[in-house]
């Protein structure tokens, strides 16, 4: 299997806050948002090997800046890592401002991992990452750290064992 | 401010797993299931409030099962520690068996974050939490090492600093 | 077959008051709530019988309190009484207030009827309902008149063999 | 105010069974066809009354015959009868079978009852209804017998007073 | 196959416009009115020819006027002419005002081309139609304009062949 | 004003197809399609003018490819050309093969033009549109001819001074 860009992955959506997204204050629902952001980054993972994915787990998402209604929400998720089966994406989201100036800023970021399986369910061996940009690299690097935090946290790995994650620490 | 039981923020939502809820393997799509857990923990922030809550991010999400189109889906949402004006809530799902013998199995659980908040959005204050089961002790304690990694992630504290956390490896 | 209570039926569904739920004067339409309540007590009823359970039929539903957009709205359903195939259930409708106090209010009732039935839609015998509150040992007793009522309304029964209804009327 | 002729509020609304509308069966659930009714029905009371209008009440419902996902659902919603502020409307769903022959069938029928309301939700006087055709003149009489059940059923009527209804238990 | 009367394939549908169907301004959005136009009119060509029916073709629409936020909107679509397989439909949009006058008055008209199919999607032959009315007669006769117009934009007749258009230029 | 490229205006949606979007046969309703046009290519329009844009017509639109039920959808929708407060907008829309080579096919295409407006509703001047590529200035050019037509069409226009227009007619 020949190793892909994250560039090859790159999936768009669009989408306008309508009433329904919104809380008691006028701005989109958090869930709402992750919705938004699942099928993204589903996207992006099925477009990198072209087979069923199935959402295997979210990392920490936090939700810094509040988005009101009527406002434009753009979604780009890319692959940043495969491990095997497993493939990490990487989802930006943008939020136009919507007088005339229209600049448009960096609202939120998540990192959805996805499992690649076949008609029966049983995960299948995708191809690897070859990352590109500056960020992409950084990304990508990132992602065995990311990956021994959560098999530690699935008590699958002994932290003594996650040694990116042990120098964090300084220890 | 009186400090409440988990119990008392306790909220229940039932879901049917209807067709457009399910991906190509008719199974629930993890976003939807974000969706559902944000809305059952919001809900559950608020009763410990009474104010207008946000969300302010999410924990690592695992999607261990999957659950099949037409799954009556449980989510009970408690809030498990709050820090000035932040609420932190579990949220366990539960998914019901349909033959006749109807076992009800855990599927998946998930911590949110959310921050109470006045009509203009300006944080405030909110209750203690006062834990009475055994789990809820658990989830209380565990909150305070939650913050630290969520911190340093955030870059707002520096990791030498996160006693709770070092600890876990042993430094 | 081994009777059951109400409590295990219990089911509980949580809707927060969306835009779109809202008529004219911003508050919820009775159609949805209507929709709600079938589905909370279908989950009940089939609680009740582990089997498909299509709804036959909704007790006259008084819609009272105007619930305002952006309510929270619990919805309490809980099996009343079964006969040979057909199950009968209550669902009790609270509406929170959103201030500071938080009163919880009983906005609503609908009694909901449902048949069980096997995958060709035949109907199959359930189990017996064994109350335990004051309150659903009236609501046991009531199934009866409420059954004769539908009855008569359906053609199947002669107003003069409905002894339960015609003692309403001192007749 | 002008009576005006059930004809001037007919009000027809279609609907295509969509996969999300149905059970494990495949067939319409109950209360998305409750959420139908309720719309079509509030239609026809507003082209009575030209009012905002909200639900009363919802009569006895019987649900006789599945309807398959794919289906073609018409409901057509007339008022019956007018009580002061209150407005009773019929309304008859039918089906039309989707094979060459095309029969159209009656699936079900429900009575609404709405208010008609000023813009801060106060009871306004509506206009009264003059039935034309044979149907019509049995739905307006039979209204007043429902009338006297709504009202004993909510306590605001002694049974003995109903002479309507006493007249159906021959005493 | 006998020829059918427009008439006989009237589908009517009725909405409401809700919060999630508008866009800034609070008026219907364009793309929510084309759908409903859809579905009106694919109702109305199965009825003409009680056969599967995709939708081929959406002829230029033109949205004169802004409908607001909770206006009531009736559709109502009729078969114009048929050729061989293929179905014209047109639809009228009429809004009502919301005040006590109640004015209904046209708001589009659109027409919509649909193939009827079989199982497997291939094309199978259609009742002609027989036109009552002078509208009808009017949009039957301009739809062989219209065909032509469409074979010559999709590149299948000479603009020199179309007869009917030509003379619409005076050469 | 300063006249933006159709790049500047380039708006990108993705959508899976879920069931509620299919017809009889599985495959993508051509009223959910038009719907997510008129979304994907308003967002262009507001990207191109930073105004408010509301719907005003849409260009004939061929459905020629059936699209199943799971399939990846993109839309991509620019600016063609502008005219005043009036700006047309070009969506082209890809359908991605499910299977390992995943090849990318065009599906459809459409034109829709929007009219810019302030709060109050009253048309507004936009940007000129500077095309670059070969398709962009081929689509620039046509913009006058479709005008042209559209005028006619409503009446707005003498055929005999559409001049684009007859030379197509050869006269």
């Amino acid at each position: 299997m020949k190793a892909k860009t994250p560039k090859e992955s790159l999936s768009i959506i669009t989408e306008i806050v309508l009433p329904n997204d919104t809380n008691n204050l006028d701005n989109l629902m958090g869930g709402r948002l992750l919705h938004w952001m699942d099928i993204a980054s589903a996207i992006a993972a099925h477009r990198h090997c072209k087979r069923i994915v199935v959402t295997a787990s979210v990392n920490n998402v936090a939700f810094k800046n509040a988005i009101p209604q009527g406002s434009i929400v753009t979604l780009e998720a890319k692959v940043s890592r495969a491990f095997s089966s497993s493939i990490e994406v990487f989802v930006d989201v943008f939020v136009e401002d919507r007088n005339i100036a229209g600049k448009r800023t960096k609202a939120n970021e998540a990192i959805f991992t996805f499992v690649a399986v076949d008609q029966l369910g049983n995960p299948i061996q995708v191809p690897e990452v070859k990352p590109e940009t500056k960020e992409e690299i950084e990304r990508y690097e990132g992602a065995l750290r990311r990956r021994q935090l959560s098999l530690i946290l699935a008590g699958k790995m002994k932290p003594d064992d996650a040694t990116e994650l042990k120098a964090l620490f300084g220890s």
